[in-house]
């Protein structure tokens, strides 16, 4: 048995069951070894950054890792983009990256690069395979990093000798880190802070639970207490019958107004909220100077048990949130924000799973999710735009029999546009549905912030036009069927018709 | 005035014209001082991998650097892979990466990451800039680090504050090191070497320069040497009347034959052959063994001019070669490889450029070359895939009266096919021909030489079908008007007219 197919036989072992990849010469015993074992479902993007943006949605909705397949320094370097927003996610990854054989790298071959260095700054576990007989051990050892608590980004970099070499030798699964529990002095610091004037803000497992969330709903009835989530988020079940936690605004100037209040913050899987981005004359931090802050649960910790925990001590019981109104499915009309926002959330069937990389336009969703079907939301994390269409991907390739329907701004989208031809070719139920402003609409509000006021040439930076997108022509030509809407009216029938119809569908919503 | 501004300023000082810019909120101060001051042209990409392969064809043809504008790690780790391109070209390359406010770096923001990591492995110079009145000085740096012979990519990090702080000081230019000259000694060693079983390879600016190709001509003229090119480079004069030197093939078995008989070799701005990848049964270095090497000029002397030093010492004068027939436009009829050949060399205008991402399916075309019209060809030179509508862009921007036509695999231009936006937002002259042969043809090569079998589950990942992707209505989507053929006359007859054609066009060729 060679090196790689040890490897694959290790992974599989461990419960991996996909494989996201985008090959090259430097990882063909790797594809030979997939090939010959057909232990992996194999799953090609057509671009890096697709291959692991859809291996970050597939392990948030599956809880485990894919293994994404890379292609050299460059191939890496088109993945980072994705890697970046799955490490900030804490979501498990494991990357097998090729490089040359050990003998080639001391010569300057046009491919030849800094493999590890262009892993660093993207992965929070970086090895390099040595031994064709060590390779496997190296795998489980990369997936147990990945999967530990908090998850983790892990990359494996395997010479394409390594895989090639006789004399691999299948390794046993490694357990990850499981979380760590509470501490009970924190559990108790916290029930004594809890009243009024304190904020729970709760992230990670704990927006994943929905026991947590009815929990955290009950502890806020009891104490007063406030809830929120971070802005972004692995994952958050919401809608009718959930505790809808509201997440802390992007732009600073309306999170500070309404984290002003709080003397307490007590933190579940969540940092003290820090401010996307520094502008002159704003701060960086955004709880008000002198508000306490308690650290319920770290990453590495076990949220979930934490609120569990922090209920009991305070003699909190979970409650369930009653229901709220329904959102009404808009009137025809041209598609305004608020219409926009009303047409996606009625629209939405139980158990869809809604990916988040709407930006500007998707603000006005949130209000009206409480009343939405019960569905998962996944929103870009790490602020790398380019997520949603593989994001999309990966997550419905773990749920194949629950819907997905993208939230997709028009800029973000034309990073990883090639995600598409791989919904298309895996058959999945993915809607996307393109926010047309034909512009980057968040950057016009951040020019604003330095203090200018842009002339043409700041627009023409800023501004998708001449020519405009045609995202219905783009989708058709890498087989996705999709259509443009201009009214409020039609996008929610069309949505409606392509979440019940399989296969992937495209719907330009022109804002 | 502001860092920003005193930066823009120091760079349209020094001769910079362009900016190719994918900003984010990180860089605003810098769009907002290029708006301003208006003494850069700026041009957007919708992809940092389309802003960095542009900023590669620009500076290829135009001598000198445009300077990139990057947001952020993530936005540079997109920009990576065609970095790479550019610094295995020694194509000079100025980028400026945005990063966080200094003050905000300490605290975990969804974007904080590093910067300067992400930029190593893909720049040759790395500079944080730390003051407003000093990154004037650091641009100027950087662009003489990047000007200087052989070319650089230099990549500059500024934190927002040092752009937006006021402070800034005008840097004057600084003056690039120029090439070393030849050594008389190695120039005597390489004129006693001269012979028939003696290999001169020549590369870097002796490919760009026609009158080294004409001594070289003359030198293989009177001393029975044998001439060559490598593989990959930056930038060929080729065509009728000019000295067209055979590159050295990309596949090591048509390569290890060919170099076989050689006793000694010559190399010119170009270094001992390495195979492009390792194999398990085949060498790594393609010289035969006991081939004695003399390096004339290395990459960071003037090749050019040793080429010259070379003729005198040797009593060779300049040789324009005969003239080659003229490729034939092919007859009627499906679309073989020497078809495709033929109506691409017979189709070319004189003073064309030619972008070479065709992969397989392109090693054809090279031996027509010398009939063809005189041309500037430029290849992918690192082996990161996706350069090509880039490349055009930028080589077209560079030289707005001169028609582009790219040589185009399918599998690659989906890594970059955003390019096509800003070349119709540019009202760029590229004619792409899409060589849709639906797969990566190159990668099943390069399996069958692992030894493998290839069953189903590796021919899906090295295939690009179900669906086919249609490469006509992505150019539409992205305003370009582009026709499939499946016809070599009418594959001649449409690259023929959208040449003569103001605007991009695209041609789909049915391989």
């Amino acid at each position: 048995m060679n090196g790689a197919e040890s490897l694959v036989r290790t992974l599989h072992g461990a419960g991996v069951e996909l494989c996201f990849a985008n090959p090259g010469t430097s990882e063909m015993q790797f594809v030979d070894a997939l090939d010959r074992t057909n232990l992996l479902r194999c799953v090609l993007g057509l671009f890096e950054g697709v291959v692991t943006g859809a291996a970050d949605g597939y392990a948030r909705m599956a809880g485990k890792p894919a293994v994404t397949l890379l292609h050299l320094a460059p191939g890496l370097a088109n993945a980072g983009a994705n890697m970046h927003n799955a490490r900030k996610a804490r979501t498990p990854m494991l990357n097998l990256v090729g490089d040359h054989a050990v003998r080639h790298l001391a010569y300057e071959a046009p491919l030849t690069g800094d493999v590890a260095g262009a892993a660093g700054p993207f992965s929070d576990w970086v090895r390099t395979a040595t031994h064709a007989a060590t390779i496997a051990q190296d795998a489980a050892d990369g997936l147990a990093a990945a999967m530990s608590k908090p998850g983790q980004v892990a990359t494996l970099i395997a010479p394409a000798d390594i895989g090639w070499d006789e004399g691999g030798v299948v390794a046993a699964p490694v357990a990850p880190t499981p979380p760590r529990a509470p501490d009970p002095t924190t559990v108790d610091a916290a029930a004594a802070a809890l009243g009024p004037d304190t904020l729970i803000l709760a992230g990670g497992a704990v927006l994943e639970d929905t026991a947590a969330l009815e929990l955290l709903a009950g502890i806020a009835a009891k104490t007063g207490a406030a809830l929120m989530a971070p802005t972004s988020n692995r994952r958050m079940e919401r809608g009718l019958g959930r505790a809808n936690l509201p997440k802390i605004p992007y732009p600073v100037d309306m999170a500070l107004p309404l984290l002003a209040r709080f003397r307490r913050a007590i933190l579940i899987e969540a940092q003290a909220p820090v401010a996307f981005f520094a502008y002159p004359d704003r701060p960086s931090l955004l709880l008000p100077e002198g508000c306490g802050v308690i650290q319920l649960a770290d990453f590495d910790q076990d949220g979930p048990a934490a609120v569990a925990a922090l209920a009991e001590t305070c003699g909190a019981r979970a409650v369930v949130p009653p229901d709220a109104p329904k959102p009404e499915a808009p009137s025809a009309g041209p598609i305004s924000l608020d219409k926009l926002a009303a047409a996606i959330t009625a629209a939405l069937p139980e158990g869809a799973i809604v990916i988040e990389e709407g930006n500007t336009a998707a603000r006005d969703v949130s209000p009206l999710v409480p009343g939405a079907a019960p569905s998962s939301w996944l929103s870009i994390t790490g602020g790398a735009i380019g997520i949603g269409p593989p994001l999309a991907l990966g997550a419905a390739i773990a749920c194949p029999d629950r819907p997905v329907v993208a939230l997709q701004a028009d800029g973000s989208a034309m990073y990883t546009i090639q995600a598409l031809w791989t919904q298309a070719r895996e058959c999945t139920n993915v809607t996307t549905i393109i926010f047309a402003n034909r512009g980057y609409e968040i950057l016009k509000m951040e020019l604003a912030k330095v203090g200018a006021n842009p002339g043409p040439s700041a627009l023409a930076m800023l501004e998708m036009t001449g020519p405009e997108v045609d995202f219905v022509s783009l989708a058709r030509g890498m087989g996705v069927p999709g259509r443009r809407v201009e009214c409020a009216a039609e996008l929610f029938r069309t949505l409606r018709a392509a979440v019940d119809t399989p296969g992937p569908y495209l719907i330009e919503a022109a804002l």
